[in-house]
């Protein structure tokens, strides 16, 4: 019950924050009432003040350049062939960790599913994390900061409620969540010690900055997809998909040894734990059973059917009607259901409606199937039927979904009579998409998948001459990739869970369909939820008619600037002026004799200027107390990545009349761009290189702007060509 | 025979310029004896003068800045989407095109092999295409070009030379020759035009630039895996691993598209020549056959003795006998057997050779087996064998090497004795070595696959308990892996082509092991390949250790640099010097009272500045002839990508007074560092941009330097840290 309800705090202050224009009001309130409730003693609250001020990502390596090339020239060729191998350490031990998640809700879900199978009563039925966790760490590859998307607690929250959700009969899938713990996981190990727990193992402290967390994160995600699909490849792929802009080969290589890893330990003590030890060809968490090929699996007259079926409206409706429901959940969360008690009902109110239409749909339906040897049910449900037969309507609703999607898939032809699909696929599709929306832990795949297999099955079945299961699975894929939209990972992860390449062709041919016609409506379900919460996201390429914008005027101007030798108070003054919540400022250097304006000669980041003044690196403190230690780059590690804000500094009144030499800490070469430059080369720029700031310079390298990521994310491709959008100012 | 005397000469001239530094003396020397030669009645010799200047692959796109601006604001939100879907019926068309290629070449070898079967003749033996093509088409994607690799005439070249090469029972492969034309393909397609049939078909002229070519060819690759091996997924994995700095999603899923285009067309016209049309299930060319999953494929105390087998010297060996043979062959190929006359002997020898050792080897093995009814071969031999027993060397001799994997993945344990499979092994690995360096359409994986497989049958077949057929898999994928490595997408292609999943694990595994050992130990072979080149081919991170070199350092300096007006004379003499073939040229504009240095406002391209002189863009004309066209986009694109030299053009002593106005064409927002940049951060803007030539400014935007891709190709990680290599010079 304790992680209940600290959960229910959890998802209560995520909601809070979802509207970012609230930032600052909320985050008052929150210092005010939330910190009594923290259970786990620390004040997280106050921690997600900074992150807003961390979007280092590719700077922090260049910020503190002369302190890192000191580091990198002591560091010998040994060394950076260690730094290789705790590298590899690392994405091993993401595997396994998250391999060992991955083998705990698999046999905690099938444990608690065999109770609720023997009892039929619903245990577990209350909201414990909130939402599928893709889009956020689609948004943290992307490079956009979550506050708090990969913390220890996070993880503790995701996987008892994907436990609890999955086992307490939702219409949810475990995938998302999956995902988000290898993130979680990722995050943690790579840093080498966890501010939740207060341990520091002083271990990898190389990787403390952000690039190489984002790295590790890559792997993570890789690892979940990998684990819970039983498809490394599939894993490596989505995290390219989602989140590489750069596409690194040793990288790559690491993110697959990292899924790789992840898949093999869970294969391996999920096969102790079925008894049959080292039997490794055991698929990942969520296995649909191994397609047998038969000579001719499929004919090419098949083809523009199953292309029909990837592009039929039900997918447009499928995702039209999905953020329908859950931009009114989101709005009610935010606006209405605050108090973490509603939400908490909301939930039940879901479980008992789920419940009770099941059983409404189960009584009324008289689709009792014979108990033959062939039956492929391991809990077959006799229901209001005879004896020897089983309920085919209770098989679909009250199996885990994905044992569900199983048996649409390989069950005898005639097991199951079209009415029964009609009416599951409806009363599910709805369920669905009303608990997508819930502040629990959820995933869509595997609802959207059993969605998908039910109609796809029914178009077999009506079919007459076809195999209604290679139906079904077509019809999973087209609702799976109407849906989600990522066809390339989608394809080789259905390939790998599936067990058979035969079918690889019309599954392509499907989500591709799919995400054309799809695309043509509406967005992606995850870039819905994006969007919802306004994130700059940055997408492939800059949109198309955009080449007649110049830097010039998607830049923000002026932009504050700092002397290379500045007086401590201006710095605290810009850093406490809460209009202008810059990151990056360039630095200036001022021709001593002219009038001239100053020319840039470096770019220096808050949370950098922020461990300066707190270790007070003061040009005059420095002369007097000659003993006084260099500040290097171990402080900026420690004081990742939760720098402290700037109110918590401490800056005496004597003090402000000092002067900080910046010229050791900034990145002495920003990357620049000409004001005429276009708007698509800007924005190539920022997606190659992981940008945050693009310093705009004139012919005489002065500066007359700054671009960061929230400028270029404004424009989009609209209807009636480019829009500019209205982002929420943070 | 035509075509062979054609391919002949063709050989020839590919060998004469192997050699980079050779350059400029052969070309004289070609152009004299040649051209009367040449048989397609195409003076190709001229051509490729050429292509040494056109190295321009992303600025082309800036250079003619506001030219190309221009035609960007003509064009609607409508014109972008019909660009868009060019882009995916090119694509389609690629696919339809290498499948149908595919197609062709499997029917004549099929057809070839069969009448060899049955006659036991050599019919085909003459060499026809010198090497696999894929080291060519890695540099190709990886920016360097490399003078006629994606012609036309390469392709019917490469065809026919791997039908012959094949069917003549050469020990070679048909992927590299597969990879190779769909490149062709791609590149021919996508420009709308085909320079060697000088036909224009007024299609597609917004794609004559490098960087959409380079994105065609990287479909047109995957396209040729796809084909290959019936792996689309492993196709445009291969693609992304060799060639992708930057990961786009739209291009990514453009080459799934032509991947998956290419395999269907593949299997529908096969398996209409098979006569069982609309067996779409049929996977690619190179087909393993199917491995039917047992309920335990594999144990994990079987991974150690898989990673075993991954690491065992034999990879090692493998590529350094290769080398040295390859190596050998290269530089005899270069040196000595510079007359056509005398590879045809050589190709002859090394043909009569493998005739000769496999009868004798044929000859001595008395392994006669049985020919019961569950036998696989459809060709089995008697040879020196009684009646009702067939000969299990000959079946591994005799058939192609494609065939004969597959009777060493799935024939009956028993079918070989050990004997048997070593001999084969030693004798077909020195054949195969030997076979690789001559000038034949060749690729390696085939090869490899057989030598691994018989190993690897060999190792289970001595662990008595194992099933020999697994660990012929095994095998093959640690020798494949030792040799060319590429984890990830090897491991794809090889799932792919075995159509079976759960042996994922166990080669990812066998892969990377191999990759690590035999990185220890030496480069790939096709790196190896690129080196003999010597090639300006960066790879994917700067070296670990030259984080203290500044781009300072690594700069070529002092620049040539053209005012923004300059004299015809001053741009003729500058392009004629020999000394200084530089292909990018800053534009520098002089502060008019005062000697200060001139600032940088742009860029221009060899190519450009040849376009505007053969145009005679010059003021003093355009004051006279007001009524004179005005030079437009199409001029450039129709120069592309064959651009004049400068010899051809006739500039009079009149005209050489004139001025030429670069503003217009220049790239006015050229990308520029400091002098301070370190190395690795100038090398990740050439990666993740494609660039080719850097401006490096002072702090004033002085022009100081210039970074070419040879600047960083220098800089390599020896054994005892960072070693500057000697780069050919061109």
């Amino acid at each position: 019950m304790l992680c209940i309800v600290f959960e229910i705090l959890y998802v209560h202050l995520k909601n809070a924050h979802r509207n970012w224009s609230d930032f600052w009001m909320s985050v008052s309130l929150n210092r005010s009432y939330n910190l009594p409730l923290n259970l786990a003693g620390r004040a997280f609250v106050l921690s997600f003040f900074f992150f807003f001020f961390t979007d280092v990502f590719d700077e922090i390596k260049c910020i503190h350049l002369s302190l890192f090339l000191e580091e990198e020239r002591r560091m010998s060729h040994m060394g950076f062939r260690c730094l290789e191998i705790s590298r590899w350490v690392i994405c091993g031990l993401i595997g396994i960790l998250t391999g060992l998640i991955a083998c705990f809700i698999d046999i905690m879900v099938e444990k608690l599913a065999g109770c609720k199978y023997q009892v039929i009563k619903e245990t577990c039925d209350e909201p414990i994390a909130a939402g599928s966790g893709i889009p956020q760490i689609k948004c943290y590859l992307n490079g956009v900061k979550i506050p708090r998307v990969v913390r220890l607690k996070t993880l503790l929250v995701k996987v008892l409620g994907v436990i609890c959700s999955v086992a307490g009969g939702l219409a949810v899938g475990k995938e998302g969540p999956m995902i988000h713990s290898g993130a979680v996981v990722a995050a943690g190990v790579s840093q080498g010690r966890s501010t939740s727990l207060k341990r520091d193992f002083k271990m990898f402290e190389y990787f403390r900055r952000d690039t190489e967390k984002r790295d590790f994160v890559s792997a993570g995600a890789a690892a979940g997809v990998s684990a819970a699909f039983g498809a490394p490849v599939g894993g490596v792929l989505f995290s390219l998909e989602e989140g590489a802009s750069f596409w690194n080969q040793m990288l790559t290589w690491r993110i697959f040894f990292a899924s790789m890893i992840s898949t093999f330990t869970l294969n391996f003590f999920l096969s102790i734990y079925h008894g049959k030890p080292g039997d490794l060809s055991n698929p990942g968490l969520i296995n649909f059973g191994r397609f047998e090929s038969d000579s001719v699996a499929y004919y090419y007259y098949e083809l523009p059917l199953f292309m029909g079926m990837g592009a039929i409206g039900k997918v447009y409706l499928g995702v039209a009607l999905h953020m329908k429901m859950s931009k009114f959940n989101v709005s009610v969360c935010v606006r209405y259901v605050h108090r973490p008690c509603l939400q908490v009902m909301e939930a039940l109110l879901v479980a008992a409606v789920t419940a009770t239409v099941s059983f409404t749909m189960i009584y009324f339906s008289n689709d009792c199937q014979p108990l033959g040897p062939e039956h492929n049910e391991e809990y077959p449900l006799q229901l209001f039927c005879a004896d020897g037969e089983y309920n085919s309507m209770a098989t679909a609703f009250f199996n885990t979904p994905e044992r569900s999607v199983r048996s649409l898939f390989h069950n005898q032809p005639g097991s199951y009579n079209p009415l029964t699909l009609g009416l599951f696929t409806l009363t599910y599709f709805f369920l669905a998409c009303w608990t997508y929306g819930l502040a629990v832990s959820a995933g869509v795949f595997i609802p959207s998948l059993l969605i998908g297999a039910a109609w796809g099955r029914l178009c077999g079945i009506l079919l007459i001459w076809a195999d209604p299961g290679k139906y079904a699975l077509i019809g999973a894929a087209a609702q799976l990739g109407g849906i989600v939209r990522m066809t390339l990972s989608l394809t080789v992860i259905m390939v790998e869970a599936t067990g058979n390449v035969t079918y690889g062709l019309p599954i392509m041919l499907v989500l591709m369909t799919a995400k054309i016609v799809g695309d043509y409506f509406q967005e992606g379900l995850y870039d819905i939820h994006i969007k919802l919460q306004s994130v700059p996201f940055l997408h492939w390429e800059a949109p198309a008619t955009s080449h007649w914008l110049t830097a010039r005027e998607v830049m923000s101007s002026p932009v504050t600037c700092f002397n290379r030798i500045e007086k401590v108070g201006t710095i605290v003054d810009v850093l406490s002026n809460t209009s202008t919540n810059h990151n990056g400022f360039p630095v200036v250097v001022q021709v001593l004799d002219s009038d001239e304006p100053a020319k840039l000669c470096g770019l220096i980041l808050r949370s950098q200027l922020i461990v300066l003044l707190k270790h007070k690196v003061f040009v005059e403190l420095a002369r007097s107390r000659l003993s006084q230690r260099k500040l290097q780059l171990k402080d900026f590690r420690d004081a990742y990545p939760r720098f402290p804000p700037i109110q918590s500094i401490h800056v005496s009144q004597d003090e402000r009349e000092c002067m900080m030499d910046l010229t050791e800490f900034m990145n002495a070469t920003p990357y620049t761009v000409p004001q005429d430059t276009s708007l698509p080369r800007v924005f190539k720029l920022f997606r190659a290189l992981g940008l945050r700031h693009l310093v705009v310079v004139d012919d005489e390298n002065r500066v007359i702007g700054l671009v960061t990521r929230k400028d270029l994310a404004r424009y989009h491709l609209g209807k009636h060509g480019l829009e500019e959008l209205q982002l929420a100012q943070t």
